[in-house]
């Protein structure tokens, strides 16, 4: 029987990350992750499919704030609002890795095969957005529309606030970007012409 | 020097779907492709830079579309009328590929890898819209919102389009859940409770 590891996720994901501080991702292994953290192999596999799912672990967490803000939001709320209040929700949880996240951040933009781990990710999570909204009587495809755009809002949102210049709370952000919605049936500005 | 072979990439990508209604993807090789479609192992490498990359070789010729078609569009439009224009104008083409785009939509279905790459496809023509919508004088973040909002419309309009059952035209499957964008800000009804 395998004994219980104190936080052994969260030991795996800062040796992994630790790790890609000294080599390119492609050539670090699963044992050399686990030897960092002081770990077992076959732990690994307790936690993880994978090794990229290693960048992937508060995915759950995520889904579940998501899932149990939608359900829990008053009666009449707009689609839209409900996701935003979802990303709201989530805000304590990314604010404590928030160095982890900006870190994390340059290696998905640095390795095409974490960054379609997570853009399948976030489709799951629009996916789990997308169930609760329905749960709550929103109709198909305006579950379906407003879960995407609560995707769409996060990444935006998110990347900002991880941006080391901008002071503004990741909640200000989430908002301003979901008032923009209103803006894509807007008259776009002639293009200035050079 | 390499012959040049009429059609080799369409060949290629027939090939490949043959081989997949005989086996599984994983256990087809790029020389059963080739040799299927009685080209040299080369050749595909000129056309595709890995196995997966066979079944999105009409990635580059939607692009341009949705880039030319945001680009010719009257002063004014309105951002996701710009976007729901350029998914209209792709319509032929995807109508002449629409038996295979249904086959190729199931193989997706059943494959991690194709569908995580189908995700970072999708998000290059999100990119591709957003850059044509900036360059039109859209703002950020009203053009990424509005390209995510694109993408998404195709997506929903795209799989009922495919869907057997269902008779409608593309470009009205488009308009129609284009429209349905308007419903995110509104009231959500009750949900029903057994």
């Amino acid at each position: 029987m395998p004994r219980w590891e104190p936080d052994a996720r969260g030991r795996l994901e800062r040796a992994a990350l630790e790790l890609t501080r000294e080599r390119a991702f492609d050539e670090i292994s699963v044992s050399d992750i686990t030897a960092r953290a002081g770990l077992k192999e076959r732990t690994f596999y307790r936690y993880f499919a994978d090794k990229r799912e290693v960048f992937f672990a508060g995915q759950d967490e995520l889904a579940e704030i998501f899932r149990t803000t939608i359900a829990g939001a008053p009666a009449g709320a707009a689609p839209l609002e409900l996701v935003t209040a979802a990303l709201i929700a989530a805000e304590p949880v990314l604010r404590e890795r928030r160095e982890f996240g900006r870190e994390r951040n340059q290696l998905l933009a640095e390795h095409r095969g974490l960054a379609e781990r997570e853009l399948s990710k976030l489709a799951i999570l629009a996916d789990t957005m997308a169930a609760a909204l329905r749960r709550c009587g929103v109709a198909e495809p305006t579950a379906t529309l407003a879960a995407d755009a609560g995707i769409t809002v996060f990444k935006v949102a998110y990347e900002r606030w991880i941006d080391d210049d901008n002071h503004r709370d990741l909640p200000v952000l989430v908002r301003d970007v979901a008032e923009a919605f209103g803006t894509i049936v807007c008259e776009t500005p002639a293009a200035s012409t050079h």
